[in-house]
């Protein structure tokens, strides 16, 4: 997207630089964070979001653990490490990156024999995962730009931009990649409930990048899909499945849907790093459930009666067979997608 | 829905008291309007809102401008009246029961002789209207709690009670009737956004009437029906075409496209003064582009970077293939719409 390219988390020798996306666009406010407990915080709130991203974090919160872990044996060491790995596990259920960045830290830590060169190999594991995800970013983008026709709306759901990965983003990556290769493109813009992540987040990185887009509220994406106002959609995801079973922000199912409906291709953008090709299907993937209050309030604003009752699942389901196609930085799977996620894995 | 039934516009002889709904659930603020032009605003900026009951408000609105008209002739009193008329006409495009109102209500004028006479027959006229829609709720939603079972969770988008209708409501009418009845029913309400009817007027109406209630997102609608989560779904109407295709407030054409998917009824509840046999189609409905800020700013709070575009249809258009039943209250209609309307009106 750019060199207006959001900076949601950066490494600092030994703290992070993360910006607190809860106050955005309002405020561009900047945490400095050297602790786990502080990351697996800032992960919990959403002060930084989004699959790819939240794996990144995940990975630099075991590289602050590592640091500040004073141990008298490698074994204490890595019992240690270990709790803060659960912890920062724990934050969130759904996006799947979070346990594969901790997955693949534990592995490095477990490699080593010296604890000071465990610590370094662990910083510079996490710097290196950051930087894939920079490169998946890049190649999925540059792949999913080719699905692109030149004049098309697209219509997107929540923020899968550098903000949610770190990189320049997934599915907004892939729309800004069409812009830079010259397509003329128009972005519609779901706002989003109940966190507005749409409106605040991807209107903000649309904006910074000059890609005309129009925000919308979430259930006015029939509207311009039945009226041949879209060319097609494209989404981000949280945890997909061995069967492309995708798991995203609540309200990708019913894009999907209506995608379908209307006979316009429905695309998922996300790095291998986010299929969990231990789950068969979507069916298995943990549903986060949110408090209440971010549906009966809207930035702090009460929107119900008093003591009204809410429910608030972060995420929901898309089964494969409304997806057109998933986009990797490894390829681009369509149907059957077992075959072709086996294939790419 | 009982007793605690909300009365947003009331005649008190010479002017009416009308229930600022803008201000709930935070506050309930009582106008007191005598003249059209208040009236008109109040319709405008959805003081009062719902198509039965700003069908009601503007038959009020004729009688409040026929008293206040000072006429030499019979002629010169049409002739002002015909111009409040096309005032309240223009405040809201879509629901047609506002034109229907205004058409019974120029029938009268027209018909009588004398100014004074003419002013008294317009007043009844109006009571008359208001009396005739609180029956048309109540007989259609005793015919249509019949298609409730014991049990159901029933998801409603949009408000359709007594605030909406003046009556005890459309869609929470058949809802209230068969709660009423001794039914266990439960409500998904969805918030409606972008100006949040389902949050702050369902939700505050079914906790007086103390049916259980939990407030979704929009974006949610979709998640609980592929769960199984939803029995069946009613909604309210702006304006049903000949054919059965219905305007209700934008996000319905999704949800009934939701539950076509997942096998579930979609029913819309409405009086016969919603239906306009003049128009053949859905296609050929008005839908009323409300001003962007109503969606980039919720109860005031900017929600979207500054400068940032929105679109906001009020409505959208619900195909007939994909309703079940239209509730009315003179029957049941199902396919072939066409015929089941004409036999109807």
């Amino acid at each position: 997207m750019g060199d207006e390219r959001a900076r949601p988390i950066e490494w600092l020798g030994d703290h992070v630089r993360l910006l607190d996306q809860t106050r955005l666009p309002g405020e561009e406010v900047y945490l400095e964070l050297d602790s786990y407990q502080g990351l697996a915080e800032a992960i919990r709130e959403l002060r930084i979001r989004g699959a790819p991203a939240i794996g990144v974090a995940a990975a630099y919160g075991m590289a602050l653990a590592a640091l500040k872990i004073e141990a008298g044996s490698r074994d204490d060491f890595l019992t240690r490490l270990r709790r803060a790995s659960r912890a920062l596990a724990a934050t969130r259920p759904t996006a799947v990156n979070l346990r594969w960045a901790i997955e693949r830290m534990k592995k490095v830590a477990a490699a080593g024999r010296d604890i000071g060169r465990i610590k370094q190999a662990l910083v510079e594991e996490a710097v290196r995962i950051h930087r894939e995800q920079f490169e998946a970013d890049r190649r999925l983008s540059q792949l999913g730009a080719g699905l692109i026709k030149d004049g098309s709306v697209i219509l997107t759901h929540c923020n899968t931009g550098a903000l949610a990965t770190t990189g320049c983003g997934t599915a907004l990556g892939v729309i800004g990649a069409a812009a830079e290769g010259g397509k003329a493109v128009k972005v519609l813009a779901t706002e989003t409930r109940p966190l507005l992540q749409g409106a605040r987040l991807t209107c903000w990185e649309l904006q910074r990048a000059g890609i005309p887009a129009t925000l919308i509220t979430d259930s006015m994406a029939g509207y311009f899909m039945s009226r041949g106002g879209v060319d097609c959609v494209i989404v981000g995801a949280d945890r997909i499945a061995a069967n492309g079973d995708t798991a995203n922000k609540i309200g990708t199912y019913t894009l999907a849907v209506l995608a379908r409906e209307n006979g316009i291709p429905f695309y998922v953008a996300a790095p291998t790093s986010t299929i969990d090709p231990t789950l068969a299907a979507g069916d298995d993937i943990p549903i986060e459930q949110r408090r209440p209050e971010e549906v009966t309030h809207i930035r702090g604003v009460p929107i119900a009666p008093e003591g009204c009752q809410a429910a608030n699942p972060a995420f929901d389901i898309t089964p494969h067979k409304y997806i057109t196609a998933i986009i990797t930085e490894r390829g681009i799977i369509r149907e059957p997608f077992g075959e072709g996620i086996r294939r790419i894995l």
